[in-house]
């Protein structure tokens, strides 16, 4: 503690303490020392000369999925009709939007629809979003899945993180509340878990089993953590996965639909990569759920299933804009007045990045003039992705001690890495999971910047790390390999 | 309760008791009615004729301070910026957006200076916005006050709301922590303790001292609270004042520094009305401490401020971006550790609300190409609010029962109005409060939806509403004269 804490109304001890131990590794120390090297190298642009204390010339932000910051360019109809939503005064001026600047009709037409329905981009919209863009979404859904999507129950929200913060905030009663979560998982789950003093019941993937869910272990989690009196109310499904990128088989999906309404426990969908798909297709829980329903009537009527979507990934990669949405399915009217009601304290979601959810939801078809553009565009972020996860999957493939699913979906690869046991030893020494003692090392011998698999959970006595597949380029993966090679060399038993 | 809610995981009776326990009018009963109305009007525009069981036109959203929504125009200068950036290929037809389409060059210079400190809107920023952007916020508290600001300590927020979420999520360590709140005040602050399960320590303004604060009923408060368990640990200040639109002196700012400096209180300052001032000129929190710790030094080095602003009110009125900022003086290192930790979960505030803080806090120059129109435009805009302000104000002088203060600043007026007994037994006959039950009765026969002063908090014994005066027109103020006659008339003893 600082010398002068104890003058302050508030010091590192006396702050709420689920703030204090919630963890959150994907902006933590790696992502925080990877900033202070990008400034460094910033400031030694010429004219002054490059900075000799650092071995690489520039960072590589690999941890987080964030496509923009790593050029990948956003989607031309969006952000042209983000442009006229932003200064409708340019509708005014239709032939120069069209014939100088190159926008086409239904960019202009969009814009008008959508300014229809929130009149102003600068107007707080209803507290779950612009009704316009709640039908948009709810049709999306309905063409997806072949059953009927109610507005009333999409909630528009800042980003997928947002909705989440909601859901959590309303299930978690008390501190014997439970959430059963996967892990590896993404730690915001875990982080607001914390931050709500309620408890995380763990259930782990199966690596071997291309990180598929597995009842039986679910079940086991289930009734140890209620065997020590953890209420458990809800269980959080990632799918498409993150960090693991892996794809649920439909057959999972069925039986977790089956489990949790067995256990009356709320379905908490992250279905947030659902376009991030290389294997197989994405089936949406609420479509499983429904053919469920109709092959049994009555039986899953009462599951209340929450499902994620996000304009942040995908082949949108809208992140800034914060925007995304939730779809409730059976839950009771009354919660959702007491979700309405929590969510109206902080005003509404941005309505640009609500402008942009009709957009992904609603995407030029074809015959529109803006399709062919949209489509290129989207195949080209959609293929490159795939190849430079290829790419990193081959380079792993070669890699000493590591071994990587194929890559499957999402934004990320998250091999296992077996160390040597002097630098288990090693990192002990620091004070640090070995994990993040290889991170670190790889950080500073490179650049690049990847989150150790102890920021999502791991089984015991693995060890891991995740990776986007979104930096451009290969030469940071060959910095990846060289550092590897390196690393085992120097701490090779 | 519904009748299948046992059948399901959550229900109005096990959901989080403190979400429940949350009450926000601003966004409640009455305005949802309104919507319902509004949504009702709508339906029946020609060609289907006019909805005959409603006895009014429109509905004129008086609850909430939302400028655009009610045809205040945004400013040019923030918005040709936004369009920029969310379309950067625009910059490449600089003469196009010149010569056809009225953009002026410190436009695109601004555009272009963001997009090098973001590269785009779309990409994630730092938990607490980008530094180019809160370089330009502490540039601007530097001019604002005479004093230096460090841009490390300013934090960008999705609009103060989320700012406010967030200081209380690191104060509100236990259900015995309490933060001093003035009564009346914005139900943001009573809310979000609500859901913190802390504790609301409420402290009364002085209507009949233009709603200022007094420092021996803060006291009284304090102690109470102190006698009782309560560990006080920050004071809230609303100036100018919402729901009170009162602007405070310096004196009392004074007194508020020393009280908060000597009990080792947060100074929590909610300053987001800063140039929503027609009498007197405002003084920022910030200044008046530099001032006396200047005057008396080492006194008050210890005292923690945070002042929230946003780009919601003012002359912007930008709500639908969700743009904030708070600037944290003498808070110790380590708590604003946890402070970025707890941002960094829910990742970054939109970018496009990031880059109008840059316009707020960085409008055009006198001398710059933008400069006169971005004049008019706010010297028009401030001049309405004004003269709105005094027509409302002068119809409630002629209202009987309804006392007024005269206009200040902020976007509302509080008046207290003393209703018929026979009024108050209705109401109480109806399970109301007899000021929700007269602002319903004044939503149902005019259309017009004001927010009840319980809503806000009330002195025992007395009955207020706050309406903005951002409505244009003055037909609405006479809808609420004529009811308020034949309400009085109808209810008279």
């Amino acid at each position: 503690m600082s010398s002068t804490a104890q003058l302050r109304a508030l010091n590192i001890d006396n702050i709420n303490p689920h703030v204090r131990s919630a963890q959150y590794a994907v902006r933590g120390e790696l992502a925080i020392r990877s900033e202070e090297y990008r400034v460094k190298l910033q400031k030694t642009q010429p004219p002054t000369p490059p900075d000799e204390s650092l071995p690489f010339d520039s960072v590589i932000s690999a941890n987080i999925g964030n496509p923009q910051q790593l050029d990948q360019k956003p989607i031309t109809f969006f952000r042209q009709v983000a442009s006229l939503v932003e200064y409708p005064p340019l509708l005014e001026k239709e032939d120069v939007l069209i014939n100088h600047l190159g926008y086409k009709p239904d960019v202009i037409e969009r814009a008008r629809r959508l300014l229809a329905g929130v009149k102003s981009v600068g107007a707080y919209s209803q507290s779950h979003g612009a009704p316009i863009i709640r039908q948009s979404v709810a049709r999306f859904i309905e063409e997806r899945d072949g059953y009927p999507a109610d507005f009333n129950n999409v909630y528009l929200s800042a980003g997928a993180s947002s909705g989440v913060n909601t859901l959590m905030h309303i299930i978690c009663a008390s501190p014997e509340t439970g959430v059963l979560v996967p892990i590896p998982q993404y730690p915001l789950y875990t982080a607001t878990l914390s931050v709500l003093n309620a408890r995380c019941v763990p259930y782990y993937l199966e690596e071997n089993k291309h990180w598929g869910t597995d009842l039986a272990s679910i079940r086991t989690a289930y009734e140890k953590a209620k065997s020590e009196g953890t209420e458990v109310r809800a269980i959080v499904v990632i799918n498409p996965g993150n960090p693991t990128g892996a794809s649920l088989s439909e057959a999972d999906m069925r039986s977790l639909v089956d489990f949790a309404a067995q256990e009356k426990l709320v379905l908490l969908a992250d279905e947030v990569y659902q376009t991030n798909v290389f294997v197989g297709a994405f089936h949406s829980f609420k479509k499983v759920l429904r053919d469920m329903q109709k092959a049994n009537p009555g039986k899953y009527d009462n599951l209340e299933l929450a499902s994620l979507h996000s304009i942040s990934k995908g082949m949108v990669g809208e992140c800034g804009h914060r925007g995304g949405y939730f779809e409730l399915v059976g839950f009771d009217k009354q919660v959702q007045e007491q979700i309405y009601k929590f969510i109206s304290i902080q005003l509404c979601p941005p309505v640009v990045g609500q402008c942009m959810v009709d957009c992904m939801v609603n995407p030029p078809k074809p015959g529109e003039p803006s399709h062919e553009l949209y489509k290129q565009e989207y195949d080209g972020i959609f293929n490159g992705l795939e190849k430079r996860a290829t790419a990193l999957y081959d380079a792993f493939k070669q890699m000493e001690g590591v071994h990587c699913e194929n890559p499957q979906g999402a934004m990320y690869l998250f091999p296992t890495i077996t160390l040597p046991k002097r630098a288990v030893e090693q990192a002990h020494k620091e004070g640090r999971s070995p994990d993040e003692f290889y991170c670190l090392r790889m950080l500073d011998a490179t650049g690049v910047c990847v989150v150790p698999g102890s920021g999502f959970g791991q089984k015991e006595g693995t060890l891991h790390f995740r990776t986007t597949f979104l930096a451009p380029g290969t030469d940071w993966v060959s910095r990846i390999t060289e550092f590897h090679k390196k690393f085992m060399n120097e701490f090779r038993d």
